[in-house]
Parts: C-alpha cells; structure tokens; sequence
C-alpha cells in the first residue's frame, strides 16, 4: 500500500487546483509529451491509442451515413484563403506561414491549414457540376494548425489532430439536415461511446464559425463546472459555393449553387473525457475508448497454478474485450495504482486462494465496487461490467451537469451565480448582441448554445427586459 | 459498345507515351485531383480507400510485432533539425519553412516535417531512462513535406502520406534485426497483399538514408522497365542517440547509448501497384487493397426478376468481399468499362437469360477470362476467383521482370543493355563510389541495391575489373 499511497500523492486533488489536476493527469497517465516546437503535443502510444478507437468508432458512424475519407493539401495559397472574407478575417490571425521552400522564397506565402474549407470548395468546383454529381459527402482526419498564445494539452494547442467533414447538397433544405444530422452523430457518439451528456443546441451570431450562417455545438459540462465545446456543425448557405465559383445543373436544366455544411470533432474530446470522468486517482475511461478494458493482476504469481491461470484467463478474456495481463515484478499495490491512474475500467485480481475456490475478484474503476466471480462466469460477466461501467459513468456525469445546471431570470441572480456556483447557467435572452456583451462583461459568462429543447423559463431577456427569444446556456469554457 | 470505346479511348496507350498513359489512368480512375498549392496532391475518395486499405493491412502487421502508433508535431524547430550533421544536410535544402504565426515573426523558423528522426529523438531522449524501457517500437502514420521541383502524382509530391517507425533498442543487433525485420514486412506485404514481387537489399552509401548507417530496400520493377523504391528502412547504430543525448541504464548499471531504427512506405505505393498491374484498359487492382473487390453489373434491368436478384445477390456477396452493385441508368457497356478502368478485380454480370438458367458471367479484370457460374455456387467461387486474380497479377509481373532483367559483365554490354533494353540490370561492382558514378555517367543507371540474395556473376567489377564485392541491380528509377 505504500507504494500505491506514493503513486497516488503525486497528483494534485481536483479540489486543491483542478489545472493542476489536469496536467498531472494527463502525464501521469502517459498521454503526452510536451515537444520544444511551441504548444505542440506529442501524443504517446495511450494516448494516441484512445485517439485511434474514437477514430474508428466515428468513422464507421460517418461511413454507414455515405460519407467518404479523401485528404486534401496540408497548405492554403493566401489567395485561397482570401476568397470568403469572413472566413479569412476569423483565421488570418492565427495561421502559420510557410514562406520559403528550401533556399527559395515563395511567390506566394501558403498557411499551414487551419480548416480546409477552401480546399475542399477549390476541389467541389473541379468535380460539381450536375445534380447527378450531388451530394458530396466527403470527410478527412488530419491535423490543422492555429496559433494559439497560450495552450493545454487536448484543450488548446497549435497544432491538433480531428475530423473535418465536408458536404455538397442540391438544396439547403437538405444541407441545414446534414448539418443536423452530424451533430446528431456526435452527440449519440458522446453518450453510447464516450458516456458524455451533451446540450445540443445553436450558437448565437457572435460564436459561430467564421464564413457560417448557423453553427450548432454539442457543450458537456467538466466536473469545475466549466463548459467544454465538444463538436460542432456548421451550414453555410451558398456563401463559399458562389465565393468559389461552383455551380450545377440541377433538375430542371437551371445552373444553381450547391449548399454546404461542414463538422469537425478533436482530440480536444480526449480533454472533455479527462475532465468528464477523471478523479484524484487519475483518469476514468469509458470503456469504448479505452485502450485497455480490463487488467489481470495476478498476486504472489509465484504460488503454483496462479501465473498459468491468470495467463489463461486474459487469453480467454481477450475474445470478449480489449485485455492485458500485468505479470511484470512490481508489486500488486503499485500495479493497482497504476490502471487506476491510467483509468482501465475493470481490473481482475486471481490469487492462491482464489485459484483453490475457484474465483477471482474483479474492481470497477468507476466506482470501487469489488465483485466476487466464479472462474465459470468471469468471460460472460466481463462484457455486462464494461455496460455497468459506461451506465454509470454517463449516470454520474448527467447527475452532476443537473446539478450544476441553475436557472436565472434577473441579471443580479445571474451575476451572483456565476460569481458562487461553478455550472452553467440556463437564461433568456433578447437575441440582442449588446445584452450577450454585457453578460460577458458583467458575469463573465458566454453563450454556449441556444438549446434544440428551448424552454421557456421567464418571457423577457434577463439582461434588457425586452422580450425573449431564446433560452440560452451561459458558461464559463475552456 | 460504342460509348465503352469512346471510354477507353480517351486513355493514352503504354506503347505510345508511358508517362501519360499513368497520369491518365491516374484522373480517369479518379484517384486524384491537382491543388492549387504547388506539387500537392488531392486523394480522391477511391484513391484514398486504397491507401486506407494499405494502412489497415500494415498497422495490423506492425502491431503484431508490438509496435505501438503515436502522434509527433507537425514543425521541427530549425535547431533541433541541425543536430545531426548528415541528416540536416541531407534533408534542409528540401524543407518548407513556417516563418510567421499569425502576424508576428518567430524568433525561430520551424520547418514542416520531411521525416521525424529528430523529433522522435527529442521525445525517446524524455521517456528512455532504464534497459526496462527499451526496445521503443514506435510508429506514427501522417504526412510529409519535400519541397520538389518536379512532381508527379504518388510519385513525387510535395506532401504525401506515410508511416514511418522509429524504434530504439538496447544492442545494434537487435536494430539490426529490427531494420531487417521491418523490411521483410514491407516485402512480405507487397507479394501477399499488393502482388508485386520486389528485390530487397541494401543501398549503397551514395544511395543511404542521410545520416544512416545503413539503408535497406524493396525494389519493384514497372511495367516500363524502370525501378520503384517501394519502401526502405534504415539502421542508425548510435549516431543520432549521441547527437540527441539519449542514454539508458543497461543490465551492468553502465550508462549506454540505444541503436536505432527507422522504416517508412508511403502513397507511392499507389504509384506502383498503377504501374506494376495497369494496362491499356485502366487501373487493376489486387484484390487486397481494392475499394470495390467485386461489382455487380444487371443487363436488363428492367426485365422481371433482374433488379430484385442482382440486389440479392450483391448482399449474400457482401459477406465474402468488398461488394458495390451498379443500378444506375448508364449502359452496361458502359458500366463495363467504368469499373475496368477502375481497375475492380471482378465483375458480375446478371441478365434475363442467366436468371433463367440460374446462372451468372464473372469477369476477371487481370486476364478478361469469363467464367459462368450458378447462381448456387458464386457465394463459394468468389473468394477463391480473388485468389486466383491476385495469383494472376504476381505471376504476371514477376515473369516480367524476369525476362526484363539482365546479367551482364561488361562496361560495353552494361551500357548497350541500358540503352536497348528496359529493365534491370545485374552487375557485380568493386564497392567504389567512382565505379557508381562511372556507371550513371556513362550508362545513366543508377544502384538500386545490393540484393541480400547474392550472387557472384563475375569474379570482377564491370566497371574497373577490380576484384567485385557484391552484385548490384542497377537501373533508371522513379
């Protein structure tokens, strides 16, 4: 136990500095390095390795919808980039510019893609140019560049890996669905994969995307209570379609402008998982994601039959989830804290005596529950644990989003809330930028959505008393 | 079959402009499409489900070893580049350089990849500390940046996806074994999965890796004759570990320096499986790595019972392979010569008359052979036909490259053979730069590697009667 108490003492408590917490995790738990090119991440095998099955897990949601993976230019001719305005006035300011090639000064200055927009539109108008040729469901994981002043691990950093999806539709009836239905993705993807509650909603004009008429956002709740922007999906109308030229014939022999959406998911949702379910043991992985879903721990291995058994059982196990056996020299204690920190949902414990009655005793990770299991029934209770596991977790964290959820109908409520009760905070508004100002300015809030469920909890604006529009969700974000 | 014809037409022939033969295979298959930002390439959704069908086969390969995939930053700071004298030399005349981010000038350029030795570097010299942590077995799968003056689609572009394995071990044997090891993967993975045979040796020092010891590669012969370096993996010994600082702990207490390996293959690949297999017709794929393995081609659609049972069929077939049916209201003729040029391995074709007799027309696209099956067995037949055309495709171009290799023993002969006839060449060379140098002045080939097959076809160097050293395949090259 005292290797395991050390282990464990190297973090700092969530309460004691949550900031602290987090980077503590996310060393201790090996997910990055810190690299000497300025806010860049490395992203060791774990880390990555999470990465990967949320890679997968979205693919496969992507593709069954008819989407297809292509990769577009890592660079953007500054003229490209021009060519929608406040497209190019959101990012211009925080793009990386490549100017030389070799020895030779460039003509031309190309940015190192913060989103690919422009390159896709320069492509669809290569390859639009009827009706039959729509829609256009294409999609690309890489990594994008935007050059941050200051940066976190996952939350924000220059250089971070996603997925940009990018589509083409004949009308925008059918585009403003894409744009819907994507969200819809990534929110299913938070709750049945990543056990993450979600407001689903609309951002306000102020926060949308730059070149966007509408961007809608799923915002899951960190356990500080801060707001953590976990995907978005934008429409854009015909804006970039008639910016770059790309035109159709359409049904009835009209040349037409095609309608477009695009979405993108992080590694940033790596953060939200941390800072989700992560505690002072370390992290708490749901289980789809985890890279490693159970953990077999044999004790005083050196006991006749312990070593071979346990051996036996990962193998057996490995046919029902994603296992590892720890038979190095460290000692029990060290190796439980050690899956703990690295949040391994199950971990299995088989010892002489349990090996002489025939069981093993199996530890959730999301809550401490030792369970008792014969040897009979482990590989057919494995994969109903790995359910609890993610109901609970999901369970957990909506609780404490519902908790942390207040509802505010005057602007002295709303000041004193923010200022006292870390969560977000649920209040009309007019739809008047000033009024989203001032609530920065006086609560330091901002809006995170216009929740798709609107409610009405007072009929006018808690700001200007004009009447309300809209319910919105104000919070402090990462 | 008249607008088949027009299709095919539209592709230049080998015989009369092999170049423009490829790059028009290249469009019309629609595996890319030209960017704006100079020498970039655009992987179209086919062009880039084949690489994702490479980089699904190989990461299963590299994890069986125990090779784990990681995420290095995009930029290397100048400084870090130029710590190991060979390799910055080797590599900085071909970078492109990010001087500004956002509006401010860094106070230090970095460059955007062309290769990660230096930053895997920086990061092994944070995580190696014991021999308990060796052997590193790393791999990261993303893309690199060369600036070229003369691109060419898969072949040569400024940015082009890879993996590249960095590994680190405690002996230069067991890197030796690595580098050895990782090369055989490659081999293995081209004859099992891509059907191409390849030679596999080592480079000359001319011909190495910029700051290796050693360079291993698998060489593939095209259909013109000339040579395509396939991939490659190189031993480093301690160069870089000394340059970067890196040590270890060993068994004996002493602190040691770690031997390093690097290996990559690239979307060149793609280049070489269009001119290893490709014909007059268009693209062929083996059957491993093709998008649509199979597609299902209804004659006359309209008549009873056609739709319903080619759709049937196309769904019971989805269980054996990578199936796609082509309903639309195109000619089969046309279809016909669609998915040739697509270069899909198999093609089935259901009419009125087949349903009739139960029956169906397969078509192989690697020899035009037409098989007529029931309708009870193609379910069966299927995978053993993909079999069999991926056997046709490596037969096929390894005889070719048989008949189209050549020993010789003399400067005279070296020289009339270079001239003559395409292919390779097989000479035995005294290990003397001038002799290389002589030979691609005089002949215009280069070394394309010393095979690990050795054999001694002459007692002296063809170029300056020398005792020889070692047979060497010597060729032009992409």
């Amino acid at each position: 136990m005292s290797e395991q108490k050390k282990l464990v003492e190297e973090i700092t408590s969530m309460e004691v500095d949550f900031a602290k917490w987090y980077t503590d995790v996310v060393k201790k738990a090996e997910l990055v390095d810190y690299a000497s090119s300025k806010g860049c991440m490395i992203l060791r095998p774990y880390g990555y390795a999470i990465w990967e099955n949320i890679q997968k897990d979205l693919d496969a949601r992507f593709k069954a919808l008819g989407h297809e993976n292509v990769m577009m230019p890592l660079f953007i001719p500054e003229s490209l980039l021009q060519k929608e305005k406040d497209h190019v006035e959101g990012f211009a300011p925080e793009v990386a510019w490549v100017t030389h090639g070799g020895d030779e000064k460039l003509s031309e200055r190309l940015c190192v893609r913060p989103t690919s927009e422009t390159l896709f539109c320069e492509h669809y108008a290569h390859v639009i140019h009827s009706y039959r040729d729509l829609p256009k469901l294409y999609n690309q994981w890489c990594s994008v560049v935007r050059w941050e002043k200051t940066t976190r691990p996952f939350l924000r950093t220059t250089e971070f890996l996603w997925q940009e999806g990018h589509t083409m539709h004949e009308t925008a009836e059918e585009a403003l669905e894409e744009t819907e239905r994507m969200l819809n993705v990534y929110a299913d993807f938070c709750k049945e994969s990543l056990a993450i509650p979600v407001v689903k909603g609309r951002k306000t004009d102020k926060e949308k995307f730059a070149g966007a008429e509408a961007t809608y956002t799923i915002e899951a709740m960190m356990h500080d209570g801060k707001a953590l922007q976990s995907g978005t999906s934008h429409y854009f109308g015909d804006g970039f379609a008639k910016a770059f030229g790309i035109q159709f014939v359409d049904r009835n022999n009209q040349l037409q402008y095609p309608h477009q959406t695009s979405w993108g998911l992080s590694t940033r949702i790596i953060g939200a998982i941390i800072m989700t379910h992560g505690d002072d043991s370390g992290l708490v992985l749901p289980p789809a994601v985890a890279p490693v879903q159970l953990v077999v721990v044999p004790v005083a291995a050196h006991k006749p039959g312990v070593a071979e058994k346990a051996a036996e059982l990962a193998e057996t196990l490995s046919g029902v989830c994603r296992v590892k056996i720890d038979d190095s020299k460290q000692s029990p204690g060290w190796k439980f804290a050690e899956y703990e920190m690295k949040g391994v949902p199950l971990r299995l414990e088989l010892g002489p005596r349990d090996l002489e009655q025939n069981r093993c005793v199996v530890v959730r990770r999301d809550n401490g529950e030792k369970l008792t299991l014969s040897l009979d029934e482990v590989v057919k209770a494995v994969p109903q644990l790995l359910a609890a596991v993610h109901d609970g977790l999901y369970e957990k964290a909506l609780a404490r989003r519902q908790a942390m959820t207040y509802d505010v109908t005057t602007m002295e409520d709303l000041c004193h809330t923010a200022e006292h009760k870390p969560g977000l905070v649920r209040a009309m508004w007019c739809g008047d930028r000033q009024c989203e100002e001032a609530i920065k300015e006086q609560a330091g809030l901002t809006s995170r959505c216009m929740p798709f469920e609107q409610q009405q909890i007072s009929d006018v604006c808690v700001c200007c008393g004009k009447p309300a529009k809209a319910l919105v969700y104000w919070g402090k974000q990462y």
